[in-house]
């Protein structure tokens, strides 16, 4: 068992018995193999000497008790490191970003404390999964949807947080602006309540974000100032049908005309959320020569490829939802505007399904397109043993989709072996105003150079990216800190604001160092 | 000309020195005349001893004058209070929280720094007014609609920084949660951007608002940690067309399902801001002996008299935009749920309205509505000098809205005088997800007694609201200690939290001392 960092051995283990004390023996792990479940899954420095580790792991049942632990952590001044369910692979899973942080695994806060499907929201702690929401709303028969991520054992409080995304309406996908108040403890141990919560027995607590004064929830997302215990979110209202029509376009610059309508169509709330692709994708190796120009292929010679294989340049699943009639009117709208602007646009619609489904419609429907959490994204071709997300935020037009594609196969072309783009790259949707141009770097649990290389992409890839104007809005812990310093507008005056903070809320810089590149003072110089 | 508190008479001379140097002679303002245009004009301690005066008030025109005249006030630990255009009546105005404070007035600062109709945002300064905004996108031809709260010559970035509420959807409605990024001095001066804009370069700085890591954006709405220079927002590209329909319902308890589907309609994205009333209000004088009874009307009899006069018990004005032919499809949906939900519903369907609108059209249309910023709510008879906002956030439901009007009633007929609730009284729909039982209460410039029975008032009705559980979203600096007060949790643990970040940030306590009950260390006695 490995000993946190800066703390002796006898503090230690009065610790240890403290924390025993406020969860239980059977809440305290400290044995290789319970700890080595906290390991991250996807870790780019697996058995390497900097992967990083926990040291124990404590699972709380109540905000009491997580605030107690939190106490006997600040009295002896040991680092811990809060998971909801831990399932955030590919950006560092459960492992903490300081190796020896106590991991506080809040798993078995499970309750779903409301959900309200007259005003529309849930209230849950933070091991209540996705699952598990949308197993309590079903049991119940209430009206109302959530809007889940790729895998369903995930938490919708934890994936708040971490500022995740989803596969619904706009206004719903962004799952941290669609919380509503939170309850969260700080590092001495002290109980808030945000927004309405903050009045004793409010009623809005879920409904009314801000309350009275500032807001400071912004400061637990991505960050490390508490441990939040409570969130609650707006809800969907459950709709009545579902229907996807694609939309294909005949020519390569046409992209610029489709990403503009798909945006009015979508920040008008006609359509949820739009998913591209090129048809000429799948084309690749009869394309080699034409791929192969300087300068990339010319958009003619795409064009009358496309047009002799009778294939689109660009696809857009247009998703509708609503009441039957509304989604035909919607439906009929966008092809009439799609149809006056893109000369060539084609659709295909898919069935109109009713909720509830049947299980033959159930089996083939996207899962989370009508919010039912499922497993699906792992059943695929797996190419490695994990992956590593690399995710930059570029604006939503089609300039913009080509000058990603052009800047991001240059670095695959100068580092050598595949690229993860190509001229029919599209971005990730999930974000209402902006595109992450999603890219999974591959992982290795049996051949360290894959994740050296991998490593050294990645850091290569960050500049590029900062060099045009390009941010990631989410990155695994080994690479928080370059994401963070691409963030450096006015000698990094945001991250030294957010470092203030920090000393100010947790002066013994115990609570999850180093997240987002935000160290306490003490262990400041490990970012340079 | 009055000495902020706490500054020696030569400090004084030679920071006024200072911030001439900073932003020029005509950017100081000393004289009494200047300063009496920065009082509340709608104080509620108007000339007695208590009003909330300035000493003296500066107008800088950059970010970079801004910064310096931070330096300067920080240097001599002189309070400074920033205000947009200072429309905020009601709650406010432009005058400070702590006498004696120098008002940093950005309406020199009114550059709309960017539109764009492709991606649907706006970046602006804190002096560009609703009106300023609305011109600037009308004389471009862009299209794009911006969301108006009732007088448009308030400021779209002072306006979110108060949380203040506009007239069309839900997302837009919310002005600060429609914000997207912003730019801020310091108290040291030190000037951030967040979101994106803290990466150089940043080309989704309107878009994606969380950029990497935790966001404090929240800290300046209702704040008191620096002074926002830019702002970004999401815009709502420009409908077709606008429709309005108004539903009646004929039975008192209707309330409840009535609220309850416009509810879903709204969450849904069918509609805009609702906006509901009661035909019986202007027949108070008929109803004297029903309303009379203790414990209420009771449900029977009004609607026996609705029914004999042939009057609906409840009404709501729902508001749709879109193409002609998606409007159609979504009244076609209200109505057919609200007949089969609410039996004896009916409908006013108001003109089909199609943009750009006739002059005739304009000159009739609820300009707010179609997000056209105005004057109108001045327009109006008046009672008072001014008044003095009572907003308390209660659930979105029909029992609520009801148990509202019987407790609000109640504080009235305890005190005496006219009531200003009756049980036709609804609320306010601007926030997205909660009512705002909204009261304006008298103010006089003449009659002191007004003011004090005023301030009595409200002193009581922000305790009894909050014995129901209902806190308030905005009062004016008079009140914003008994407002805070309210949200006590865990020993004001939040209130607690504002204070730690407060210190951390502005140690010397210039930066509108006392803003929403936050005060700086040295004055916090004043809370008590």
């Amino acid at each position: 068992m490995a000993i946190p960092p800066g703390v002796s051995n006898r503090d230690w283990q009065t610790a240890l018995q403290q924390f025993v004390q406020a969860v239980g023996e059977s809440g305290v792990f400290t044995s290789d193999e319970d700890i080595g479940l906290y390991r991250d899954a996807y870790s780019p420095l697996w058995e390497e000497p900097e992967e990083r580790l926990a040291s124990a792991a404590i699972a709380p049942t109540t905000t009491e008790q997580v605030s107690e632990v939190v106490r006997v952590a600040n009295r002896f001044r040991i680092p811990i490191f809060p998971i909801a369910t831990g399932r955030n692979l590919g950006y560092g899973g459960s492992a903490p970003n300081l190796s020896g942080s106590v991991v506080v695994d809040l798993k078995r806060m499970n309750r779903v404390i409301e959900v309200d499907d007259r005003r529309h929201f849930a209230i849950v702690e933070p091991g209540v999964s996705y699952f598990d929401l949308y197993r309590h709303i079903q049991d119940r028969g209430l009206k109302v949807w959530i809007d889940c991520p790729d895998p369903g054992w995930g938490s919708p409080l934890g994936n708040a947080l971490d500022h995740g995304v989803g596969y619904t309406f706009g206004a719903y996908r962004d799952h941290f602006h669609s919380h509503c108040g939170l309850e969260a403890v700080l590092p001495n141990g002290d109980v808030i309540r945000t927004g309405m919560g903050a009045l004793p027995g409010a009623k809005t607590w879920a409904e009314y974000r801000y309350g009275f004064g500032p807001t400071v929830d912004g400061l637990f997302a991505q960050g490390n100032v508490g441990i939040v215990t409570k969130m609650g979110f707006h809800l969907l209202p459950a709709p009545e049908a579902y229907q996807t029509s694609v939309v294909t376009v005949p020519r390569r610059n046409d992209i610029v005309p489709l990403i503009g309508l798909v945006n009015e169509l979508e920040h008008a709330g006609l359509i949820g959320q739009p998913g591209y692709g090129s048809p000429l994708a799948a084309r690749r190796a009869d394309l080699e020569e034409l791929l192969k120009r300087p300068g990339g292929p010319p958009a003619e010679d795409l064009d009358r490829f496309a047009q002799e294989q009778k294939l689109g340049s660009w696809t857009c699943r247009l998703q509708f939802y609503g009441a039957p009639a509304v989604i035909a009117a919607h439906i009929a709208y966008a092809k009439d505007r799609f149809t006056r602007d893109i000369p060539g646009a084609t659709f295909e619609d898919g069935e109109l399904l009713r909720f509830p489904l049947t299980q033959e419609q159930l089996d083939s429907v996207r899962k989370v397109a009508v919010g039912i959490p499922n497993l699906a994204a792992f059943g695929g071709r797996r190419g490695s043993d994990g992956h590593l997300w690399f995710a930059p935020v570029i604006p939503k037009t089609g300039e913009a989709v080509l000058e990603a594609q052009r800047v991001f196969m240059d670095v695959f072309a100068r580092r050598g072996g595949p690229a993860l783009i190509s001229p029919f790259s599209m971005p990730a949707t999930w974000m209402y105003r902006a595109f992450v141009f999603l890219m999974g770097f591959p992982i290795s649990r049996s051949d360290v150079t894959v994740n050296q290389r991998t490593r050294e992409t990645m850091r290569e890839i960050i500049k590029v990216a900062a060099e045009h104007g390009w941010g990631e809005y989410r990155a695994a812990p080994a690479f928080q800190d370059d994401v963070m310093a691409a963030y450096s507008y006015n000698n990094s005056a945001l991250l030294r604001l957010h470092e203030t903070i920090k000393d100010a809320i947790d002066p013994n810089g115990i609570m999850a160092a180093g997240r987002s590149g935000i160290w306490p003072r003490h262990l400041r110089g490990r970012r340079a």
